[in-house]
């Protein structure tokens, strides 16, 4: 039973198991008492933080174990600002970092903070220029992931953190997709990072503070892990999320370049096989394990369940798949088409056979859930219009969910002739993003949108072809 | 090799470690996701939380788990207070919570807020009156543990509750120590627990907080645990953690028993076996496992590695045992004896032998400690002054640490008449807890302590025998 989304967790690897079983035995004790069962257990921490702190490239003693990759970088951002209150209170973030990323930044504007997005572009990435432009007056601290999440797209880090670097700002970078593929490249101050991502345990995240920059740790802080991670330490998790990193880098570039292999053919393929696919992310700079493609006219929640039906874990930025029904940040902020989102991320091992039957099975799926949902068939241009036909036409798609307002746009298109405009009515968040993506795909004019008087809002597209 | 720390770390249970195996395969996956893995993932989380809540006594959903009991402490208090901001912002707290207490609040006094300490006897318990007269106007949060942590005595929580929903006020418990002997009575609004403290493993607390409680999480939060502990959840650790809360509850009154049973044979044997020692705690209203006393004239760091030697692994609430170089706070607040200060606290399956052998070894390593320390033997009355001995006598323990000064007086309170005084001048940190213990063991008279001219602090004893 394939698991494509490894992006979201790994399976345990053999060596964090191993590990893990070891240190249940050798390592349940307080490493901070002088007895024997706690001195074993120091000496198992201190040699995870040093295996650690190789393969992230920095010092023993600037590194320590977090509950999670989430908790690293909350209180990554939280104890930079605090320690350069004094420069001033502008964070400057991606707008496509991780949610916990996002989160620290809201919590720094509720209290009083600025906070800057840089956009990108629609490969994902930032454009290094842009974000050093960002850097304005006041900036504490910059916020850059090495790899996005959800697209793939790697940031331009080694040269943002020269640019942070020439005016004094630290820049955090969030590691938690890129690290078990090798060190982040460049002159980063913070980096934070998460074992489940690389085949380690769950409960274990990591966070590199660089000698000399200024970090005030924030909220009850106690002795251990430098007063920067309160608690008692996760022991035999840090021992196998230690050596399982050791254990994957070891494997990174011969996997890694297999991976990457498998995913070309998944960019390569998926457009030739499904009609009305965008597959979104930069298709070289990009992590090797990870694609994420958006099929037109398709209910992500039906393809995510058709998909698991056949076998294949896949995970989804679509709408109608998160909790609060609006598309992934990422994908609007790359403005480019959510609906039947699907992302792709191999763990190490995938079978190519695994991959090859997911290209065999997902046509189906498509066509199968579009059916369902009456959606016309093929991407050829629009039928030419009845003589008689009106110069302009309303669909109203209020109170109905992604996919249907871009589905029902599709089914009208034809009805307007060129020069024509159709208005869709819908008050569905996906729509925002949906429609302006369905014109470029499609070679459609995307007017605008404004407040309809109905409720909701008012997209125009004119029919040019 | 017998380890009696249990309080600190318990070795880990075998059904935690089972359980902990099997979810190691079953319990990777994202809970949050909607494919086969994700689900299994929410069915053991679900399950996990079910389990706990019965064994805590609340609703599911009353129950998140966090990455440690310190966390689980951390987020209680701050929610709590946040929650109840219009209430008020003072804070009370008895004066021997565990340290997590009192560092968050550390952090809302230095916010600005109010802390009122609610002292302890001699015993280490509050008075339930006392603690209900310190709920004054604007208190918007009550903290009392079940079971102190380092003496072992019971706090009487159900009182409190009381007095705390009498006016209003929520109580949050520290449980950590008590919760795998059996659920807390009384109607308290939070409570918190950590799973390594039962036998589980590390990296699991968990917070409950009753419904109807104002709540507020702080910091950055997400979706998961209801909003109430960032970060991905540590599935396989928290099956573990429920799964042995469970046994150690079926297994708790029997074990409770025999272990009470060895713990009566220590708190009656040691004060015959050593002399010169205090036994503290409360001798009955205690945790079955736990019982601590301190040695007069002995350096608690040597006593520990001499039993470390002989193969007991304890801790201690000595100053010289402390990085701070200052005694514990529950032995300050209890005004005890802190010097040679041995806490033992027996994990589930001690053997009687194991005890047994302890206090054979006891006497032996506490004289061999005392005897490289030339202390003055036996707990005599010391003898008649000679007839020309002053009236008054100083003796300057500047710059010696604990147990050195009360080794000086005892030394020279011989050489000043009945009647006589000694004042030690010391700086040490432990003196100022010790030397008035000392009086208390030895029927002299502790007058008082003042600014020293040369430094340090100026101890008064009166010669009463």
């Amino acid at each position: 039973m394939p698991y494509f989304d490894a992006a979201s967790a790994a399976p345990l690897h053999p060596v964090a198991r191993q590990a893990l079983l070891a240190s249940l035995d050798e390592g349940w004790a307080d490493p901070a008492r002088l007895y024997r069962e706690g001195r074993r257990a120091r000496l198992l921490l201190d040699a995870a933080r040093e295996a650690a702190a190789e393969a992230v490239g920095c010092r023993a003693d600037e590194l320590v174990f977090t509950p999670s990759g989430t908790r690293a970088v909350h209180a990554g951002v939280s104890g930079a600002l605090a320690g350069r209150r004094r420069a001033g209170n502008r964070l400057v973030v991606s707008a496509v970092e991780h949610s916990s990323v996002l989160h620290a930044a809201e919590v720094h504007a509720a209290a009083g903070g600025t906070v800057a997005e840089v956009p990108v572009d629609r490969s994902g990435a930032v454009d290094a220029g842009a974000f050093a432009a960002a850097l304005g007056e006041g900036t504490a601290l910059a916020c850059l992931q090495s790899a996005n999440h959800e697209v793939g797209t790697e940031q331009p880090v080694a040269e943002v953190a020269e640019a942070c670097r020439g005016v004094g700002v630290p820049l955090l970078v969030d590691a938690a997709q890129s690290l078990g593929w090798g060190p982040v490249e460049g002159g980063w101050s913070l980096l934070a990072a998460s074992a489940h991502k690389w085949g380690g345990p769950a409960g274990v995240g990591l966070l590199a503070v660089r000698k000399g920059v200024r970090f005030a740790p924030q909220g009850p802080s106690d002795e251990r892990e430098s007063g920067r991670a309160p608690g008692f330490e996760n022991l035999p998790a840090i021992v196998a999320a230690a050596a399982s990193l050791r254990a994957v880098r070891a494997e990174a570039a011969a996997e890694g370049a297999r991976l990457r292999g498998l995913v070309d053919r998944i960019r390569a393929r998926v457009p030739e096989l499904v009609p009305d696919v965008e597959v979104v992310g930069d298709p070289v700079r990009r992590l090797p394990h990870l694609v994420t493609f958006s099929c037109l006219y398709v209910d992500g929640e039906t393809l995510l369940h058709e998909l698991d039906r056949e076998g294949f874990s896949v995970s989804s930025g679509s709408s109608c798949t998160s909790s609060t029904l609006t598309p992934s940040h990422v994908l609007r902020a790359m403005g480019v088409l959510s609906e039947g989102n699907v992302r792709v991320s191999l763990p190490a091992g995938t079978a190519a056979e695994d991959v090859d039957r997911f290209l065999d099975v997902l046509p189906g799926v498509v066509a199968g859930v579009r059916g369902r949902l009456g959606v016309p068939a093929g991407s050829a241009a629009p039928a030419a219009a009845p003589a008689d036909a009106p110069g302009s036409l309303v669909v109203d798609a209020l109170g109905r969910r992604c996919p249907i307002p871009v589905i029902e746009l599709a089914k009208v298109i034809g009805d307007v002739p060129v020069g024509g405009t159709v208005t869709v009515l819908a008050d569905d968040e996906a729509a925002r993003l949906d429609i302006p993506a369905w014109c470029a795909m499609r070679g459609q004019e995307y007017v605008g949108e404004e407040d309809a008087p109905e409720g909701g809002r008012a997209y125009v597209v004119r029919r040019t072809s």
